[in-house]
């Protein structure tokens, strides 16, 4: 997640330092959330060791814990501190990386190659890599019912909020069985957005609002949180989408054009290249926008959209 | 579930008695469970449309709902209503239905046919049998999360419950991850077990200990029924293990004989048939023995060992 400064430049000076002080954020944030996945995640010596060795190569594989800090960096807006924050926070991983592992298998992108290296089941094979995802997920819902610092009243809020948003038809699931079925014929722009919002976004929204929930956010925060982690969703689609087209495979790990070739949904695809720079404008906008109804330090959260923004992978 | 008279012929007239007031009470749950999940499972009319044509084709495909019979035989055998049962039964269901789709996958176990028809994987593609099964954990723990029929401390309770013993190390993942590891090589009587153990027992020690812990049951009768679950968990492996052997496709409703041709780990492999039904018969009076520690109407659950004894698929 960190920049060289040059990606920055052409940012207000006030921004700079915010970007600065987000850099710093994020390596400790990063660190954090590493060394409790560390921890609870099951050791490569316990059977069956190579469904375990195969959850921490995914999961070890150098992802930029973008949820996490989101999720962090939300729960620390609103004053909370890092102990309630940090299991949901890793959940959320957990999650994220599942739904890596099962959307790269053969039967669904058939992806070999994720953040420059094999993935799971090129690595361990696709019995392993299924089961290591299954096995994910069930540690994601585990890990919150499980702390203790939280009320139980939260921890039943925050697995509805995060169950919602990854299965279906609300969430990430709903997103790639969408997607599936919109390989094979033509989409229209309304619902490629409501691809996008529920296979990125859904879970990017709720990365936000758990960190609003365990801070006690009210209502209004709330709602507000709600619309920037929506337009934050977007911003992360079509720059994903964006790189799929303009990046070489060594900056971004993976396969680079692949979207293209498995005719997929993609921004580029149905608006251009210069036309998706724009709607990525007005999303980052309207992110900033959102943060204006928060009467709190926002500039940890303008420094992410920033982030988002310029990402080169 | 339902038996015909001659098969339960052999137990006395109070088991015979017992046995008919269980396959009433098994009919009933059987109706009061497939409502609910009609009611909770998305629609299929509901994009992805697939993946939920998928979901409810695997859901309802005439499982016997052992799991969530068991979990409402408990409850109210310690005096709970059905109302705060329902949804953690069908939570279970959906765990176990996942299981069954995964499982089935091609580069698992490798199977047609579940229950006398098309495996999931078979019908809609294995895609969407990946997905389908994704959702119906996540859907698993959103209803118990979302649950206003119990306390939120009682909802984290279940949910830690039930993700310990569906996942890794400690359940049913860890289980079939060390049943495919074990396929390749000898396994001994204890390693048998032991998978047995993840792969079976652990979700069904946890239907039973849900219906305990939702009906507000001691300690000690906590502790009794998790005893009770144990046994009938290996009860229902061996007996399938047996099945395997012995039934006919027709009656088993899927490939018989896949097992040994797969050299899985299995009861007969490793005893024969006739120390397997020794060990059988040393389960069921295992199970028996735990229950005489529960000082209430046990008939029920007496008789649910005494069906899974005699079943014939």
């Amino acid at each position: 997640m960190m920049n060289s400064s040059s990606e920055i430049a052409g940012l207000e000076t006030s921004a700079v330092t915010a970007a600065a002080d987000f850099r710093q954020f994020a390596v400790e944030a990063r660190k954090l959330v590493d060394a409790a996945l560390d921890r609870v995640l099951p050791a490569e010596s316990i059977p069956p060791e190579r469904v375990h060795a195969a959850i921490r190569w995914s999961v070890f594989a150098g992802g930029k814990r973008f949820r996490p800090i989101l999720l962090l960096a939300v729960g620390e807006t609103f004053g909370a501190e890092r102990e309630p924050l940090s299991d949901t926070a890793c959940a959320l991983e957990m999650i994220h990386t599942y739904s890596l592992i099962h959307d790269d298998l053969p039967s669904m992108d058939d992806d070999d190659l994720r953040r420059g290296r094999a993935t799971c089941h090129v690595r361990f094979g696709e019995a392993n890599a299924i089961l290591a995802g299954d096995a994910l997920q069930t540690l994601a819902f585990k890990l919150i019912a499980e702390d203790e610092s939280l009320s139980a009243d939260k921890r039943v809020l925050l697995i509805a909020e995060i169950a919602r948003a990854s299965g279906t038809p609300q969430g990430m699931v709903a997103g790639q069985g969408c997607d599936l079925e919109a390989e094979s014929r033509e989409v229209s722009a309304g619902e490629l957005e409501q691809i996008h919002r529920l296979k990125t976004g859904a879970l990017i929204i709720a990365a936000a609002r758990c960190g609003a929930i365990i801070a006690d956010a009210s209502e209004a925060e709330l709602a507000a949180i709600t619309e920037y982690g929506a337009q934050l969703g977007l911003l992360f689609q079509i720059t994903d989408d964006l790189l799929d087209v303009t990046a070489t495979a060594e900056a971004l790990g993976k396969t680079p054009g692949k979207d293209q070739r498995a005719k997929k949904a993609t921004y580029p695809a149905l608006y251009g290249v210069e036309a998706t720079r724009k709607h990525l404008a007005h999303a980052h906008q309207s992110a900033c926008a959102a943060l204006e109804n928060i009467a709190r330090p926002t500039e940890l959260l303008h420094a992410i959209a920033d982030f988002i923004l310029q990402r080169q992978a």
